[in-house]
């Protein structure tokens, strides 16, 4: 028998974007990741006796419309780690994802969905480069993290080396995310990552908290992220984004509204980027690893809106309102 | 148990070339490919009850004799899709093969061979940029296919997004391909491909047939690829490609003799694109999985062939003649 | 049942160098392949009857830390090969291991480790470009090989074809090694690589030795490379390296002493490029598959030190003396 799982998932569907560019034209496309992206991976555990075990996990990002890799070269841009885990908790080392952004996977609105969700101003908020190290928050590179469980609070930390030469912290980052998740769900997060030059950097932290109503469960997310000038091109940015849902279970059907609001405190003056988006979807479960789904967001860009306050992948046009419209499939494999 | 198939094949062997260049000079090589591509891929399925199931397709193409990846990152280059059948046929989403190439697959004297096929021809005809968006016309991206049998014939058409803001029909390829399949088989197909620009197009058809006579089947096919001026480099092109062959079947040997000629009609001046090919083969079946092959290719070129009239995967040396001489192995997994 | 193994190996763990560079700047980093390369692979066989077996084998090799594929898009860039074995020994095409790099596995005092053997000094005295036909002397593409035994006798001879038209020799690898492994090892081997221009060649030649003492077993091996002036970068390289150590086994643990001394004849002018290393490791095999291993090297650079004469990976800082240490865990799937 082997000691490998391979294991993955395709997400395509048709999109369309009634305004893309200042000029109002329209996009229709077979869209990868409505939901979540598409990706393949191999992983395993093997028993070490007295309680422990060893566990690897290696996975790839591709676009499922055009089967392009996702990123120069980073073939499991994902994960690529190893790690034991036994009684004590869990320690891995590699690329792994940020304890920060697994926080909140219970309290954003949409559970930090490819399309549509707090994931990408938790993303763009993030120093980028070099993304070898701190790939948009999200994957940690040369990073050593600690996970465990105490009953119904889940705990984890990361630090990611950042490998400069004499300068130790520089480019590195400290990352630290929890949750209760007892009938209500308390998630918090702290994350704060170094430019490589060790001038400046970006902080940022999280709060978010569910409750179930029935069938019916509600869900709110606030984080706010503060980069120093030139960590991100250009001035001193300070993003507050909050969004609220609510999710409906009825059969195979799951249907949510959320709204978000995201506004960077720094841009006050003459273009304030700040944004407000409507979200409508409804998930139908086809079977145990394949979803139908239907997705509408409605934006608002104020005439300084950039991606940082923005929950849509897809291009930000500033001043103007936008609707996306989305329809696709996923299947786990 | 697993949800996943891991597939593959390598294709290796020796090849020489009697003259690669203007100058004379000879090459031998470790040749990747000489029947069919080097590949690995995921596939999967999932019934879905009520007669529906979901499938999966992730393939890969490398080159054997150096390890490469085909394409500057595109690691699932030839297929990418997701979709679902049953009894209404299959639709299909993401990157997949053109169903104008697929109709022809029986028909074509060698079987769209990687080496010495009218592969060539049908995809170095093809508008080619991007090939993100439509691969040589054989790899499309972002499209939506229908598939579907009625008794012996077999039909798909698919639609591939031009993904052009604004421009709804800009870089779009629209594909259709149909084979029956009797005693006799007959194949038609039909692709247009728009530049991105959305000011040109090339359009293609392709009639073929086969027929079987005791241990000998005879196969015949002509493929027309018309492209306004600009869409390839330089002006307006019309390649018409036939070929004609026969496959003996002796044991676990199949021989095959197949003769190609190929012309452009909009060079019909000083300097005319036209080739004639010659190829002997022998296939033996050393198990179900790995076959041993000989092939041999003479081909004529006229003062201005080009490798749009030419069958043979390698330089064209256009008012010489050229013998092409391949030996190798090819492993199924 | 499925006609393909899935493997691969994770390693990683911290490492510690007191000196990377002329200010004395030390760096403290998460570190890929402390021991060996964190790859993943496909491989398969297929019975063919007589006696005869087909084989594959594709093996890629990335980053555990980052996740970032080695090479420039060579996903399979340690093996992609095929070939067919029985008693007659095993015929390979493709990419490989060089027969010259396989036979010292056993008698460098380290075994080749990644961090730490003479790995380095083997392939940085190669002719370098273009690695997609000689990757540093070790991957070998567009190859052809012959192994087999006669009792306690491995042999291995590769042909790697250079691929330049008109010129059949220019760019190619020659390569034999051999191994006699009775309770005492011997191990040799020769290499030749011809520059593309065909101007100039890099020829080695190796010799080694592995004597069990009781729990102890004693190992040595000497190297010598020879370049052509403008084969490498620059003059004429003549350069010998040599190693000696002994494993102790010790219940799960196996330690080892080694040391390593490098010296280019051709540069014993004003600057020797000669390098001394000492080197103390402990692995403690946590289970089958999964090792834990704390490693020291101890190095002292001339003035003229190059990577040529270093066992390291890392940089070598001239004139100085440098203290790695290195802690982690590798897995194997």
């Amino acid at each position: 028998q082997s000691n490998v799982t391979l294991y993955g998932r395709v997400d395509l569907g048709y999109q369309f974007n009634n305004k893309v560019n200042a000029a109002g034209d329209s996009l229709s496309e077979l869209k990868n990741g409505g939901i979540a992206p598409s990706i393949w991976g191999l992983r395993g555990t093997e028993d070490l006796g007295s309680g422990l075990s060893a566990f690897f996990n290696l996975e790839s990002h591709f676009y499922g419309d055009t089967g392009q890799l996702e990123g120069a070269g980073r073939l499991f841009r994902r994960q690529a780690n190893l790690g034991v885990k036994g009684a004590f908790g869990s320690v891995a080392l590699g690329r792994q994802y940020s304890p920060a952004l697994l926080a909140h996977l219970g309290t954003d609105p949409r559970g930090f969905k490819e399309q549509f969700s707090m994931l990408y101003p938790y993303a763009l908020n993030q120093t980028t480069a070099p993304d070898t190290l701190n790939d948009l928050g999200i994957f940690l590179a040369n990073a050593v993290s600690y996970t465990n469980s105490f009953g119904p609070v889940n705990v984890g930390a990361a630090y990611a080396f950042g490998e400069q030469a004499g300068k130790f912290s520089a480019g590195r980052t400290a990352s630290i995310g929890g949750s209760y998740t007892g009938p209500v769900t308390v998630s918090a997060s702290y994350q704060q990552i170094k430019n490589v030059a060790g001038t400046g950097d970006t902080k940022q932290w999280g709060l978010g908290g569910a409750v179930p109503l029935g069938p019916v469960k509600a869900k709110i997310l606030y984080l706010r992220t503060k980069s120093d000038a030139g960590v991100l091109a250009g001035a001193e940015t300070n993003v507050g984004v909050w969004g609220v849902g609510v999710d409906y279970v009825w059969g195979a059907n799951t249907s949510t509204v959320a709204y978000y609001q995201g506004k960077d405190k720094e841009t006050s003056g003459a273009l304030t980027d700040k944004t407000k988006t409507l979200v409508l979807s409804n998930d139908y479960a086809l079977s145990k690893r394949t979803t139908l789904y239907a997705q509408l967001a409605y934006a608002d860009y104020d005439a300084g809106s950039t991606a940082r306050t923005s929950i849509i992948a897809g291009p930000v046009v500033a001043g103007e309102k936008q609707t996306v419209f989305g329809l696709g499939i996923k299947h786990d494999f």
